[in-house]
């Protein structure tokens, strides 16, 4: 791997649940959040015609987080297909170190002008391959 | 008041938090479900140009609400003004009976293609009036 | 397969996004509401030292989903291990049919008291088996 | 005023609804986290039979705001009561300084061993009046 995309996240109180801890489905805002800023660096230069879109989604869950704990979201590149790539998302509690959660996701490239998939174009395709890792 | 507009909810245990009642940002969720679908009631035959800008929105929280309870929630028009008029909803727990949060909302009529607030339509006016309450 | 369980959901207007459709997000919603109401049927006599917990989930986003639709979600048990089951379920638009996802989760079963995993409680084994489909 | 406690929040995508523009019921989410983060500022001791109770919130929506914004929440003191106080939270796109909504909340203190409302306590109370605005 060269290099990885990060970002902080802080667990708002209203992303827990009755179990005392972080809601399942609140991991899913925090890898959005990763995706929307990992794509706004890998492709600032995208017009209304062309899109991302999210083909499928997993999380695997690894231990509880907490309200008010700061948790880092690390972004690589595990494959990068035609028209499709592959990110895998690790989630740490930043003051232990402990692996939260860890999320794969597969996003497709999109044109609107013709409503259908597309080669992931060049510019994209290269800054995608430094955030690649070993496979 | 004639009549009142009314639906019932279920709560997610992702709506709940950490103390183990239903989060308070979640009981705007039910509002906005209120709310949309007393609309639907109200202007079937909206077109995209004219739309209902939510202004203002109070909520009064009475008692604690838990995973898996049914909520009732009634929708009453408190005021009717010129361009904009004044809902009361009221939110119970069905089993028992319980207040557990009162909202009220203050919705302007808007126009897309003048890009401004309009008077109430004539329609939408004598609608809103069946579900007026005294006040 | 014997049966699957079934609920309908109503899209809520706030589960949308800025491109128009359903959120990726709140997909999860909708798949937790299911196994939440699945398990009560499964293990009505839960206490609180016994916990289903949800170790991983997969979302595979077929369709565009719209404010205001009725979804119905089927979930079906695909496997039963030892320590835990995988369910399978699966999100379509009511008027139309139209497949919009699928999901697949696997969830352990936990003790509180021992604050470990425990084999599938032999009533709760027998009631999923009525849900399993061949593989 | 003395002082204004401050934070920012990104707009994150799924807080946008299929208008294009943030979902109203998403700013509570903002103004939870900033009385989460208040709350730590002035009552840092706080143990586990202490709570702060909302018992109501207001928002007016001024303006709208928009995915990947970034926005900076500021909240005032408005009134201290004996059991009760009452914030200010302004709301404010940090580009262009336009305001995007004003919400106001009521807390009460409350004491779970005696599962009552209680006074402010003295420590809290002197904080309190730290970010107290002249009404």
């Amino acid at each position: 791997m060269n290099t990885s995309h990060e970002i902080e996240v802080y667990v708002r109180f209203c992303e827990t649940d009755a179990v005392g801890h972080v809601n399942n489905t609140s991991y899913f805002l925090y890898f959005e959040e990763a995706r929307t800023k990992f794509f706004s660096e890998i492709c600032p230069e995208r017009d209304a015609s062309f899109s991302f879109i999210l083909a499928s989604v997993t999380c695997d869950y690894l231990s509880q987080a907490y309200a008010s704990q700061i948790l880092k979201l690390s972004t690589v590149v595990k494959n990068v297909g035609t028209k499709s790539f592959t990110l895998l998302h690790t989630l740490k509690e930043v003051d232990t170190g402990v692996d939260i959660a860890e999320c794969i996701s597969v996003t497709v490239c999109f044109n609107y002008s013709d409503q259908g998939t597309i080669p992931i174009p060049k510019n994209v395709r290269k800054r995608l391959e430094e955030y690649l890792i070993a496979s």
